[in-house]
C-alpha cells in the first residue's frame, strides 16, 4: 500500500496543555477510508540516554525517584534535550553524562534513535554508547530538582536487577541487552581469530 | 540512601485532561530537601507487544500510520490493555496478535515488562515472545480505526529496516535485538554440545 492508504489527515486540533516538558493536543483525523477518529497526542522535545562502561567493564547507573511510577528505579543516565540542542543530541549526551555521573566519555558512539511510545507520544530517544570514562574534577552540577545516587554494575548484576525489578525501564533493559549482545559478539570474534 | 531520601511527596494535583487513552495531571511535589517542584504526568493503562516468529524464522510485523510521528512505521504487533485485562496481559497479547496478524501462537512466553518513558509517563509495556504460529481461519477483526499491512522479515531484513528508519520505535528495536541475542545464544549452545 502507498502512503496515502495509511495517512490520517488532521481535520482540527484542540490544544489541551502546554507544559514545561510536554504539550498535549487532541486531533480529529480523517482515516484513509473516510471515517473520522480522535487522536490524543503528547509532544515531547526528545531525550538522550548513555550506556557508560567503565574501564573495569561496569555499567554506570543512577538511582532516582520517578514520580509517574511512585517508585525508585535504577537507570542508565538520561535526560531531555534542551532548547538549542535539537540538532546535536550528542552534546546533550555529553552534558547529561557529566551532570548525572561526573564522568566524561572519551568515546561516545551513537547506538540508535527510537520513538519510545509511538502510539501517543512523539518522544525520540537517542542512545549513545560511552567508553574510556574519566572522572571530571569539577563536573557540571546536577539539576536542582533531581536526587541521584550512582552505581556501577557488572553485566550479571544488571541482569539480576532486571529480575529484581529495580531496573524496570525500557531504555535500561535495552541497554543491558545491547551490552550483553556486544560482549557476546566480541567474544565470538576473538574465538574466530 | 533510603526510600525517604528520594521520595517526592504530592502536595497537590491539578487534573488537566481525561482522555480515552491517556490522563494528564500536574503535581506539586515536595523534594527530599524540602524544595517544591512541578511534575507533569501522563497516566496510561499499559500495553503489550509480541515478538512473533514464524516456523521459517521470520518476524511478523505490521506497517501502520503513527499520528504522533506523522509517519508510517514497521512495528511488532502491540496494543493497549483493555479494561478487565489489567491482571492478565498475556490475554491482551493473544488478542492483539490475532487481531493484528491473524496468527495464534502455540507458545507465548513473557520476555520482560518495562516502563517506556518513566520521566513523565507510567505506561508499562509487557513483551511476549511467540513461537509455533498458526493462521486462524476466522480471526478477531482488526480495530475499526486501524489500517495495517502485514510483513514477515528475516533477521537481516529487520536489521536493515532499522538502518533505513522504517523500524524506528523502541519496542521493535528491542525485539530485533532480543531475537538476535537469542539466536546467537542458541548457536553457542549447539557449538558447545
Amino acid at each position: 500500500m502507498k502512503y496515502e492508504d495509511f495517512e490520517e489527515k488532521t481535520l482540527s486540533r484542540k490544544e489541551i496543555f502546554k507544559g514545561k516538558i510536554i504539550d498535549v493536543v487532541v486531533d480529529d483525523v480523517r482515516l484513509p477510508d473516510g471515517a473520522i477518529a480522535k487522536r490524543e497526542l503528547v509532544f515531547h522535545p526528545g531525550a538522550v540516554a548513555i550506556i557508560p562502561i567503565t574501564e573495569d567493564n561496569r555499567l554506570v547507573m543512577v538511582k532516582q525517584f520517578r514520580k509517574p511510577l511512585e517508585k525508585v528505579t535504577l537507570e542508565i543516565p538520561a535526560g531531555k534535550i534542551d532548547p538549542g540542542e535539537q540538532d546535536v543530541p550528542i552534546e546533550t549526551a555529553r552534558r547529561e553524562l557529566e551532570e548525572e555521573t561526573g564522568y566524561q566519555a572519551q568515546t561516545l558512539e551513537p547506538v540508535t534513535s527510537m520513538y519510545v511510545s509511538p502510539g501517543f507520544a512523539n518522544e525520540l530517544l537517542h542512545v549513545f554508547y560511552g567508553e574510556k570514562l574519566t572522572k571530571v574534577e569539577n563536573p557540571l552540577p546536577q539539576d536542582e530538582d533531581e536526587v541521584l545516587e550512582l552505581y556501577e554494575l557488572t553485566l550479571e548484576e544488571a541482569k539480576q536487577e532486571i529480575k529484581n525489578g529495580l531496573i524496570c525501564d525500557a531504555k535500561t533493559v535495552f541497554a543491558v541487552q545491547y551490552w550483553e549482545l556486544m560482549q557476546l559478539k566480541r567474544k565470538q570474534e576473538e574465538v574466530q581469530r
